[in-house]
């Protein structure tokens, strides 16, 4: 088994808060991150695929067939865009790192898996000091 | 004379375009970061003070009043906030890295500089792979 | 199940050497790192918690949470600090990043585990090319 | 258990390609990895070896040995060499990160293992956006 | 005046001799650098633009634009190449990073410098710990 | 003219504090950095040497004279040492990071300066954040 990684990365506004409550829960919820004109992020993405490298050609999966299934998937819908009104598959989730990351998962994992390799592991870093990991439920 | 250097990071959203003209002109001038619902970054910031050190401190600047005045000058009005909405001396500027590293000079410039000291530099990154520098007029 | 984590950074100086030893054995076991005057490091720490993210907030931790916690019971107790002389659950302790990073894990576990979460994993690297990992016994 | 790890650097040429066919075939499956002049790295790897911490001393395994270990064995083979014609381990085998990583590991996976540590992974950065990582069979 | 830069990566081989001289003699003078068949490195470009932000539009130069310059003039041509026979604008020429950063310069300096703007500094990064900048003659 | 710059690391501890003032007032200057037992860092050195490469060779100077003269003269003696009590250069100098920078250029400017080159900054990171650069009187 070895697993292969690739880096992402995506610039992105979001705000949290909960449609549901008002802005002063929100606030007492997540503090400076609902403030209501929204903040961004320099958002780094780790995908790790899990294989055996074929035993012809060495590779657990073509690193360039990775980066180009990820960017029309979720880079190319996430980039330089607002998280809360710009994405479809982010609708009615707050955009915390955690769902991101498992929304992520979800629109990758079946045009990853097949007989051969596994999605293993979904990495967002909000900033340098912050990240989360998803590895599917 | 010796040169100081401290980082500062922080999270913002923003949208550049000009209200003068339509979407479309912003568009063909900003490209996707004229997206009308705006994106985001971890900008990270370097303020540079020159001087000579104190001959029996040893120091240009203490860098714990560097980081204080930086902080309550700049970094705690535009963390999490809108460049666009949320920051009143970027009020009427278009929030490129080249107008905010001058506003940010504008801002701090008169409160570093002394007899023995000089603000020389503010260095903004606005993503790993692009940055500005500023050292005055 | 996600795994969230956050980074720390703390700066310590310390002194490898058994009391039980001679100098000249100790320099022998531990080398350079033996110095009797001590030396330092820049340390970073990496702490990691998992759990399933709360339905409605969407946070397995607020990390601003994780991040007060880590801070009031580790790195104010060591930054700027003699890890030999100067903190009391490292007394007795030789303080190999080994043994830093058990005894952090020791401090911070039962503050952090309840039905939701548990410590995963505490990770420290004593310069950017070594590190020891913790996850529990 | 407690988890070491230490990272070196290399710099190597390589060309990926498969002797048993042609140019344009090797073009075809590896892209521009298979300029026939070749290109090159600076590769980053890191070796993690998995212990309990010696209850005298607190190491898992003393860096230095672990780093003149990986050195003698890896590194002093591989630095400022071309991978698919200078390295005696690499003969036949086509330089993929996924291949070389396996190879590293059966280098040094004997001369780490003893009844207190084992050799937990191999990861190798070919650059800073890719990596494999091998944990053994 | 304002300062602007980007940074590029590409990944290629090369071998530090010269064609008059023995194979000995270049080892003499370039170690393990002249190893006959070759080594490689991740470079790290950074091209700085100094000028005035445009008064309506806010930026020095698109970034976008520069981007695409570097990329067709410089990048395209090293990337996954051999530097010492594939690159037309580097015959003749031993590879050392002085020369590929004065080489780099000569093939952008005119297509970027304008009436308002011009060429700064060329810097090449080689590894993370050896770097050469050119700022013109 | 090519600037050339090579980066170094080591791992000191020091303190800073006045010994011609009581405990109180170096803190009172010096803050947590003035602890008793004191603390330690990670420090990163970058040096830069300016000059015209050589015609024939292509170098301003061979990165490994550069490395060799530095390590001799600088890193060996302060590497895992005491900034305040261990290194000859540094006897009667309160070790503020200005100071140990004005100290190193002392220590190399006559070794490394000829007709063809000149040191030319020395640059010194306390930590990632926090960093002092001179270049001379």
């Amino acid at each position: 088994m070895v697993f292969i990684t690739r880096k992402f990365h995506f610039s992105a506004s979001h705000r949290l808060y909960d449609p549901a409550l008002s802005n002063e829960e929100s606030e007492r919820i997540y503090g400076k991150c609902s403030n209501p004109n929204g903040h961004g992020h320099n958002y780094m993405l780790e995908v790790t695929v899990a294989g055996e490298p074929d035993v012809h050609i060495g590779y657990v999966m073509d690193l360039k067939e990775l980066k180009e299934l990820v960017n029309s998937e979720l880079i190319n819908k996430v980039d330089h865009k607002n998280l809360n009104l710009d994405v479809d598959f982010m609708k009615g989730v707050i955009p915390t790192a955690e769902n991101i990351a498992i929304q992520f998962w979800k629109q990758i994992e079946n045009k990853i898996n097949n007989n051969n390799r596994k999605l293993y592991s979904v990495k967002l870093f909000e900033t340098e000091n912050n990240s989360v990991e998803y590895r599917g439920s």
